[in-house]
Formats: structure tokens, sequence, C-alpha cells
């Protein structure tokens, strides 16, 4: 732990917090680069190789940061799509990383992982720690808890260091994630209460000055209920909110996840804003900044700030 | 699904029940590479920037396949010490992959990867997938199911596809997975026997020729109750064992996890083989195979083949 009380603004729930109040946008638009669905103007219409389609989804992510910069508070590089293209891709995430920092945006690495021991360290290391003289890849990361507090503990760690946070998958915006999560144990709870729960003790030790913890969770717009129960559950926690828009939750159905402040909760939009061109017609950064726009809007006004 | 049936030698766990018959051995080694660790003349003794500190963990790793090649029957990189170097990181693990291949060995990823729809159906390409001309980078990955089956679906379809595998974290080898792992859920079992069972129904369809499926699950070694109830919920799975050597569990603990034949389990051994050299003082190279040698025999022995 560092011998000196961290500066406000070093936390990422602070630089969040900071960063809605001032945008009045709740919004991260989700970086998922499909090279099957990027604009024919940068890759072209025939196969090309991992190389070429590394370098289009670089240019791809470039064109939705300047286009969507003044709607969305962040971005949300997912890392799938980027490791589906190799060491390439890994090299076109920690560019769409770096210029969305300097587009004065956050930046959510939307990982997923969870490991033990050194390994979770090295995770913590990859994303959430500085590199070398550079900064972290990310302000927080995505993170799944299943296996168990220990694993949490070394980004827990990495984020009191670095001021940096993390998301825990909790409620899942699929149907399927209810065959595990909603299990019910023999307490009666579900089984993503308990998952709850353990996020909101984790970060009880990592609050910023706006009474946000830089510990928060992934809990799918899809399940409008769960939202208001992992609210209660967790009210310190940011909740990151993906399934608004091409997995059909509205922005309407998630005021009371704002109801711990404005930044308590981010909506996410991947596809419905990046791919937006394909069903209007228009050039890909204007139908992207569009949609933008209109979805941050519709945020705000139904979080009631 | 193929319309032809696949050839025997073309999936996962024939291609894995052969290396296991012809080496005499269940050992995995676990390619975990840490510049702190690696030898000094891979990477010098003073501080060293991402790119040399990558290019000394690919070359550890192609030393590690060569020690150790006439031991093991595969290999498990750790994804995340090859992240924490950022994209020379990646390359670095598809070299050591590439190598692997090269050297005869199987290739299981230790990713973790667990998420949903089309980002699964990427983490599936990422690693399970041919890339263009080439091959898969590995023969089967880790993945994490709390996201539920639907989450997984994509991974079986890859595998179903292109003979390759994957191993499901159900029972890992942290204390702190208790945590989660060990809930008891309102009809008795803990939830670990519930992720068992979804292994298990998901690997029905996947049965090569010796009767092991090509979907397996990671049961930590150090819980050797766990890994005799995992063999009877999931008879048909390669259970993949850590936790042997450096994480304190000895392979006579593990007797129960063969009975379902010599390649139904195998032992992954990282740290204690490759760092065997810093507490030995040997050459790293000969360090290794000594330490690999050893816990081939001991596992070949209590497996009871």
């Amino acid at each position: 732990m560092s011998a000196e009380p961290a500066l406000a603004t070093s936390l990422f729930a602070d630089r969040l917090a900071e960063a809605v109040e001032h945008k009045h946008s709740q919004l991260i638009v989700g970086l998922d680069p499909r090279p099957d669905l990027l604009p024919v103007e940068l890759v072209g219409d025939v196969q090309v190789d991992r190389a070429a389609a590394a370098e289009g989804c670089a240019r791809f992510c470039r064109g939705i940061v300047d286009a969507v910069a003044s709607y969305v508070v962040g971005v949300k590089p997912q890392l799938a799509f980027f490791e589906a293209l190799g060491a390439e891709g890994f090299r076109a995430f920690e560019d769409a990383c770096a210029y969305a920092r300097a587009a004065g945006l956050l930046v959510i690495a939307d990982a997923k992982r969870g490991d033990i021991g050194s390994t979770a360290r090295a995770y913590a290391a990859a994303y959430l720690e500085p590199r070398g003289d550079d900064p972290p890849l990310a302000d927080a990361m995505t993170v799944n808890g299943y296996l168990g507090r220990d694993s949490l503990e070394p980004f827990v760690a990495a984020c009191r260091r670095n001021g940096t946070g993390f998301f825990c998958v909790v409620k899942t915006s699929n149907e399927g994630g209810a065959d595990v999560q909603d299990l019910v144990l023999s307490d009666g709870r579900p089984l993503w209460h308990h998952m709850a729960r353990m996020v909101h003790e984790l970060g009880e030790e990592l609050i910023g000055s706006r009474g946000l913890s830089n510990i928060g969770a992934v809990v799918g717009a899809t399940h409008p209920r769960a939202v208001g129960e992992a609210r209660r559950l967790m009210p310190q926690a940011v909740l990151l909110l993906p399934g608004v828009g091409a997995q059909g939750a509205t922005p309407a159905d998630l005021a009371r996840a704002f109801t711990s402040g404005p930044a308590s909760a981010l909506v996410n939009a991947s596809r419905s804003v990046l791919y937006a061109f394909r069903s209007t017609g228009e050039d890909w950064r204007t139908a992207a900044a569009l949609e933008a726009a209109r979805v941050q809007r519709e945020v705000w006004s139904v979080s009631g700030w």
C-alpha cells in the first residue's frame, strides 16, 4: 500500500465522475472491430491477411474515437477481436488504447480475465500497471471472479497502487448466463448475489471522493430487475451495463442503476454505434457520431441527473 | 457440423491418447516465462525493455521445449505472462506455440477466456481455428464457464470443426477458489459439481475413439478428494491437473484421476520445471529436463498404466 494518500483525481472512480459531469454522458462505446464488418475503404472488399486486417481495425478504432469522443466518457476495447488477429491485432489494441487516451477518453479493457497468484498478477500488470515509462494500457478492465476472492486480490493491489479500476462480471447479458449465475444457493440467494457481495466488500477499501469505488460490476442491461437489485447490493459500485442496442435493452430500463450518482452506471453500446453505417448508408464516422449522440442524450435523460 | 465423420487422428482427445501411449507420459509443462526469473544469459542482469524481455521469453520457451520434449506430451503456455509484455509478448506466444508444435508437442493455450456470442466466437477463432493457411495456434485452450452454457457453445463449435479441444475451469488449485466453487446449491451440491455436469454434457458429442472427449476440465491437484469426485462426475473428460510442484500437490495424490484411461488426466508442472535451475545451479535446460523426467516417471507410475 502506498504510504501517501492518493490524490482524488488519481482514482479511476473520480476521473470517471469528473468526465461524466463534464460531458453529461454515461455512455461508453465498445470497440469490437470485426474485419468482416468494417467499411470497405479500410480493408478493401477482398480477403486480406492478418496484418492488413489488424491495420484496418486500428484505423477503424481511431476513426470511431474521433467520431464519438464528444459524446462518450470512454471506450471499451474488446480484447477478443484483437486477439483473433494475433500479435498484429494486439498491436492494434495498444494503438486504440493510446489513441483513446490521447483523445481524453477513459479506456476499459474488456478482457474478462481471471486466474490465480502470479498469473493474476501478470494480467493486472498487462492492463492496470504502468509499462515502463508509459501509463497503464487501460484505466480499468473487466475480470471474472469464478476463481474466488484471492484471485481478485492482485487486481485490487494494482488498482490501489495505480488508481486504476476493474469491473467484475456479476450478471451477464446473455440468456444462458442464468445456467450458472442464477443457480440458487442453500441460503436462497442466487449465485450472482454472492458475487455481488464479494465485489461490494472488495470495493470498500477503494472509494473515491464521490463515494464511488474503483471496483465495479458488469450487469447485463437485458435484465432490468437485476440491475435494480445490483444497485442495492453494491451501492458504491459503478455498474457497467452492456446489452443496450443490438442485444435489445433500452436506456429506459436502466434508470434505477443511476441512483448512487450520475457516474454510478455506464451504458455500453458497441455494434449499434460501430456499425450504424451499415443500416443508415451514411459515412461510417457520421453514422457512429449520430448514434452515439442519440444514446448519450437518452441515457442522460433517464439517469435523472 | 461436418457432413463427414472426422478422422480419429484429427480429434484432440485421440492425438493426446496416442502421444501419452507412445511416450508413457501424462505430463505437460506450463510455459510461464517471467523476465525476472529467466537465466541471466537470456535477458542480462539489467532492466530491459519489453521487446528485449519478450525476445528473452521466446528464447527461454524454445530452450524449455527442446529440453523437455522427450518427457512431456505437451506444453501449456500461460497467456498472462505473454500479454504482460504487450504485442511483442503475444508474438513470443505465437513463436512458442509454433516451436512446440514443430517439436511434436500438443499445445494447450492457458487463456481461461469466457465471453458471449460473437466475442466468444472471436476467442475461439484466436486459438482454436486455422489462421489463414496456418493451423490453429493451439490444440486446446482453457475456458471459464461462469457465463453459462451458451457462452461455451462457440468453443464447442470450433472444436467440432477443427478437432481442437478445451478445458473448462471447474475446481481450481487456489485456496480461495472455495469462496465461489464450493458454494452449496439448494440441492446440496457444491457449485463446481454443477459446472462439472455442464462440462460432461457438452463433451458427450465430441468423444474420440478412446472414449475420451475433446472437452475436458481443469481440476486443481491440490484437492485430491475433488479429483476423485471429478473423475466420477465427468467419466469421459480429460482432467487437466495443475498444482503439482510449486503449489504443493504430489503425483501420488492423483491416482484416481487416471481410471478412465492412461490419457484421461494430464499433470501440469510449471515453475518447478522451468526454474529448477535456480535451486540446483545446473544449466537451465539440463535442470528442466531432469525435473521433467522425474515427474514424468512418477506420474506414469502412480497412473497405474
